[in-house]
């Protein structure tokens, strides 16, 4: 059950048995159907949920539809970090696309951690860092690429996306009607 | 010269005397004019800048028209995030608005201050957690706010922005030309 977490773990921070026993205590284990709804805007995000398997996408209510912002996968987190850190509610939404398996990390565990085993303050760091250059990298693709630059971005580093993610949601995630991602995709192979 | 800098550490982290000496060893002192460019795009950040005294902005290049992004005074900290951590050329130009003296601390430099103390790591989570805050909250408000909501969040949060920034770069920074800027101003004047 905490193989694949504390070998991500140990990709940033050396622990020992102790401190991984420690660590383990903490995690709440979630398992959810397909299509279930985890986390809802107006509620506070209050933990870090790490995949054990299965999908999981967050989107925003805009104007009556959904916006895909983002795919996660096994042996990932994710979490709503600006909730997560400040306590305001969220406005993303988080529903699971295939069963899933979660353990979730709350926030006032992680910081107790941060006191208790002062080497997590290294994966904390590693964790924001990526946070920032996630969400900086996401919105320089919207502000810069094309639909299809976006489309090529994806397919080159996260193939999986278009193994396991419905097309409605991928179109939705690069920004377009998926109309248009068909048209997209007939043009590239058409190149090809 | 560097008790500003220390003090501001110590809001985050407890450094005895020889971690102080040995942090401040690697600062580097530049001492600028009034409009002078500190980093220009295309270059690569090597730097986190703290401000002892002055005011700087960052500006992109847009379409030949400087977009004003931010701007810090002294007691805080400046950096391109991105470029910083990943070493790839930034987009971003940083220019002083008044006489200004950094301290310099380098990217490398701060890589080693997590190894030989590993205290800083606190301090490194913490400025990424801020940093990401910061980038969130700002594409926050140009997405939902109106250029009159802006201006007022501006001068309930950062009233000194008024006080020593030409109205040129305010207008800029919220998104608006110097002639909108003045008609917001006269409809909040005449409303008080």
């Amino acid at each position: 059950m905490y193989d694949q977490i504390l070998n991500r773990l140990s990709q940033f921070i050396s622990l020992n048995k102790a401190e991984q026993d420690f660590f383990v205590s903490k995690l709440i284990v979630q398992e959810c159907n397909k299509k279930e709804l985890i986390l809802q805007e107006g509620q506070i995000c209050k933990y870090a949920y790490f995949i054990n398997y299965g999908c999981i996408r967050y989107y925003y209510n805009v104007d009556g539809q959904e916006n895909t912002a983002q795919f996660f996968f096994e042996n990932g987190w994710y979490t709503d970090y600006d909730s997560f850190l400040t306590g305001k509610p969220t406005n993303q939404n988080i529903e699971t696309l295939e069963k899933t398996q979660l353990l979730l990390l709350a926030a006032k565990d992680l910081q107790q951690l941060y006191i208790d085993i002062p080497k997590f303050e290294r994966f904390g760091r590693l964790m924001a860092e990526n946070a920032f250059l996630g969400i900086r990298q996401r919105s320089e693709i919207l502000e810069n690429q094309t639909a299809e630059e976006r489309y090529l971005t994806l397919m080159k580093e996260r193939p999986k996306v278009f193994e396991r993610i419905p097309q409605h949601y991928i179109a939705s995630y690069l920004g377009i009607k998926p109309p248009s991602l068909s048209r997209i995709r007939k043009r590239i192979f058409e190149h090809q």
